[in-house]
């Protein structure tokens, strides 16, 4: 049974933030093992990989079979049936039509002492993107990633798939397709996310690496930030939705599973002004539960991390709600844009009821990869801004390095660093001696 | 000396090549021992903080005289020069002008099947800002942190500055009032770190944490990354120098000292098409380096790791200073805008010979807190970006959910995400009921 509180309880406080602290992921400490492979592919590259794909995946690889080929892509895409190929291709068209728009801008201008400033934004050269094999290897995952890269303008997108005894999603290599990715590799693991990193004799290294994947890649992920640029490290899914009575307790209750089916890890909150709705709701999410495909797991998330809180009006919502700082925020309320305009802290918010927070992982055009556990307090969802970086511009002239030149120089005395006033002086004192 | 090299050279790659990789810095391993503080700082608040401050500042202080008093801020302040103070108020006026122009807009559209798209921009509530002590005790990155963070309209902005055996710069207290700070504490190492993460009974927690440090605060960040957001970790400064020989050897000599002088694993290159101007300014490097206050430091810099390049044409030029990735860019040639504009990877760009890249560590108003150790390739230097973060939005009407949501429901089909196809599923089958 999931938490049933009320901001109206004595002990509200204490079960709210006994529920904000709650640890809902142990990740195992493999951060030893990780080390070790990742410095045995820097240290004998192809070799090392292929020994680690044959060990962990099953599989006998040779440099030349490491790429999938076109053929091979050809062949997977050729399985496809019309209706999923539609549907990848219309959510590739709506997410680059989003992410399209968040192209940044290039600025110059020129100030009141005659300083030309600005910046200008450039791609990264090349990235890699990480697809978990098996049961996670989520064909929306590859659009995701990859579309904000390539209209980020990566020249090089490399995808890096493990493929357990052969075994590929003929989904994920189609939406790679559409995507526009350059290069597909059947490994995974560390050692994957170390190639990519590091490079081999098959394959280039690349500058930033995105995607999820399990605790070993995530702490490859770690340990390589700094060589090359890195997501978030993503943790289990969680959904908050803010209902009033005037919902159908059979909705709320599926868009609340459709987290809790991720992973039993996942959390799935309802807040609602009425306490007979919640009810409503939970009986609902017990009915659905009985015939779910994935029960099990629904039903342990449900069941450990889920929760009912009834507040007194919707100013207590919102005051939860960014205390909570959810991945995911639906408002079902009778005015639930005024309510999503009064919301701090949340990765995507979901506004009205008929926008289920699953039209958001797969067609809207957001992205779906967003800040978890209580990060979009100061982090934001994946975008185009993570596969662009800035470079600022300063121009001055000899009147602008006379204008502000010297208080430069006074602040360099300040912090004792006098070459850094030197190299003013030096040009002040050209120009003082009426040289340009 | 510092390496000279040409690219026709017939070993140049190799030595290029080795010129790139070479490790600059030995960070201790102290990740242990940070550890332990952290954990101790969670455990036991403001006594476990309040006892190492004792134990490495040799400092005794109590919860009540943590924090800068109002009137202590005010003592210290008096004490400035008015040329000081005139300086640091120039600094931060061009430096908010700058910043101000970086904050990012809100979006929101209607696109042609109905649905309402768009992302919302909030500051980041909290942030807390290290500024290391002692020697490295800089007014100017307390300008340059704290400024981004308030123009992005971050609430509460606290700043932790270890004050060994009680002494302070007054400098750093005056530019963190003209930035607005709002709590200044004085505490430093990873204990800081951890109390602006964790919070203690005296010190709110923050959800950012910006601003450089020793090794003990940059493994302190990496700890705490997750529970709070982290900038960069800043490694060793670079400047590259592109300079052809209609240059004055003194103003570039100045100019790569101006970087060698922060440490002696600071790194200086000039890249420069006329072999003899780099005669002439390692010439007029050694000759200034004899009466230089920090010779000693900027000496050890200049023969480790500085190094001077003659390239065949600036095509050349453009091609190293990419493969570079420097955090610095000083570009003194006779077409510098243009050659700007072919650069790829860069923090900062100083455009002409009337720039020395002091005028940015000050007064230019471009951020002083760049990507380092080849990191432009994938990131950017600190921003109004780092301390807000993006909402997105999306509204579904029941034409839209109609229109694409059949292609939601047969992708979570595909990855066998039930839930989620069921809870497009249920309100499709209300609109084909004829229901809104």
């Amino acid at each position: 049974m999931p938490q049933f509180m009320s901001t109206a309880d004595a002990d509200f406080e204490n079960r709210f933030t006994t529920l904000l602290g709650a640890k809902r992921e142990d990740s195992p400490d493999v951060d030893h093992v990780v080390a070790e492979i990742i410095a045995d592919v820097r240290a004998r590259g192809d070799a090392a990989v292929l020994e680690l794909t044959a060990k962990f995946d099953r599989l006998t690889l040779t440099p030349a079979t490491m790429r999938f080929s076109t053929a091979e892509i050809d062949a997977a895409c050729a399985k496809v049936s019309a209706e999923d190929k539609d549907a990848l291709e219309l959510a590739a068209a709506r997410i680059r039509a989003y992410h399209a728009r968040q192209m940044p801008e290039d600025a110059q201008w020129t100030d009141e002492v005659g300083a030309t400033l600005g910046w200008r934004w450039t791609p990264v050269s090349a990235a890699g993107l990480y697809v978990p094999g098996g049961l996670a290897s989520y064909p929306s995952s590859v659009l995701m990633n990859a579309i904000p890269a390539k209209v980020a303008g990566v020249d090089r997108l490399a995808i890096v798939v493990p493929t357990p005894d052969g075994v590929v999603n003929p989904l994920v290599l189609l939406a790679a397709r559409i995507a526009g990715v350059d290069e597909i590799y059947r490994i995974g693991g560390a050692q994957a996310v170390a190639a990519l990193a590091y490079g081999t004799e098959t394959i280039a290294p690349v500058d930033k690496i995105t995607g999820p994947g399990n605790a070993f890649v995530a702490a490859a992920k770690r340990r390589v930030f700094g060589k090359v640029g890195i997501d978030m490290i993503a943790g289990p899914s969680e959904i908050l939705v803010i209902a009033d009575k005037d919902n159908n307790p059979d909705w709320i209750a599926l868009d609340l599973l459709s987290q809790a089916e991720h992973d039993e890890s996942a959390q799935s909150i309802l807040i609602t002004d009425d306490a007979a709705f919640g009810q409503a709701v939970a009986q609902a999410v017990d009915k659905r539960l009985e015939t779910l495909e994935r029960r099990a797991i629904a039903g342990v998330s449900w069941r450990n991390f889920g929760a009912v809180i009834t507040v007194q009006d919707m100013d207590q919502a919102v005051d939860l709600s960014d205390r909570i700082a959810p991945e995911h925020l639906e408002l079902c309320t009778a005015d639930a844009d005024t309510l999503a305009s009064r919301i701090t802290h949340a990765g995507a918010i979901f506004i009205g009821g008929w926008t289920p927070e699953a039209i958001g992982d797969y067609i809207g055009g957001p992205n779906h990869v967003l800040p978890t556990a209580r990060s979009a307090r100061f982090s934001s969802g994946l975008s185009v801004m993570d596969f662009v970086k800035r470079t600022t511009l300063s121009r001055m002239t000899p009147e602008a390095l006379a204008a502000i030149g010297p208080a430069a120089e006074r602040l360099a005395q300040s912090e004792s660093l006098q070459a850094h006033g030197l190299s003013v002086r030096a040009r002040l004192d050209r120009l003082n001696r009426g040289g340009t």
